[in-house]
């Protein structure tokens, strides 16, 4: 039998580090594994909306199928991020301003416009209009801008 | 009107990036972008199974509606990884072993098996079933362990 690799002690050790140091509502053992995937949401992010915005901007070919799949996968993933920004997690490896804390209805209030464009840019993607697709590309590129911009340190 | 932040010029230049150095088929302007997406499909693959392997190996309460959530979004999440194992990605900040792209298409058969566990895991938590949950994270499991002992460095 092979013995686990690091990655599974890991996996163990996460688990069993849940167990004993979080509540069950709670997601993360430390405020950097918070840090650490939401920077990980951000990353997918940035790279199934920047295909979609690619073809949007006519910088490559429109695909009607891979543009709907990318946003498929981006309404997932804009439902995500709002989850690793928990108490404790405004220090360390991170661009996030305190603000984000200190005006967390604030803060949510754009994350739950961001599924909303995201919902839309998926329904515009399905209906395989390219004309669609710019717009509600425009559409959420604002609101990830504005997050940006209120929210994450230069 | 404020001036964009690094992180939307990031987003405009890698889109003008995909414009001028990539042919439509391909997602990531440099290899190390290929390496940063995968290793942040893992982040996100290692927190929502492990939220619900912890519940299934009772190291918290279980909770069919958050086990749902999670296998929903594991299940979109585990269909992105092999994209981001690219040519040439094979070097720099990565754990992968070159046997990746040696025998790609034995990796592309645990990608694959792997979201066939993901989808009866998805189906398990929707039903409600804690013990077709157990099931369903033990076989899951399986497959993660499998291709890290032949793929992952240690």
């Amino acid at each position: 039998m092979k013995r686990p690799l690091p990655s599974l002690r890991l996996t163990v050790a996460a688990i069993v580090g849940l167990a004993t140091a979080m509540p069950a509502s709670a997601q993360f053992a430390k405020p950097e594994d918070a840090i650490k995937y939401r920077k990980s949401v951000m990353t997918l992010q940035f790279n199934h909306f920047g295909r979609i915005a690619a073809m949007a901007n006519g910088k490559v070919p429109f695909d009607a199928k891979v543009a709907a799949e990318n946003a498929e996968v981006l309404a997932t993933i804009v439902r995500l991020a709002p989850a690793g920004f928990v108490d404790g997690s405004d220090k360390g490896e991170t661009k996030a301003k305190p603000e984000i804390w200190t005006e967390m209805d604030k803060f949510r209030a754009n994350a739950s416009r961001l599924r909303e464009e995201a919902d839309k840019l998926n329904a515009a993607a399905k209906s395989g209009s390219l004309d669609a697709i710019k717009a509600a590309v425009g559409e959420t590129g604002k609101v990830c801008k504005g997050c940006h911009d209120s929210y994450q340190k230069e």
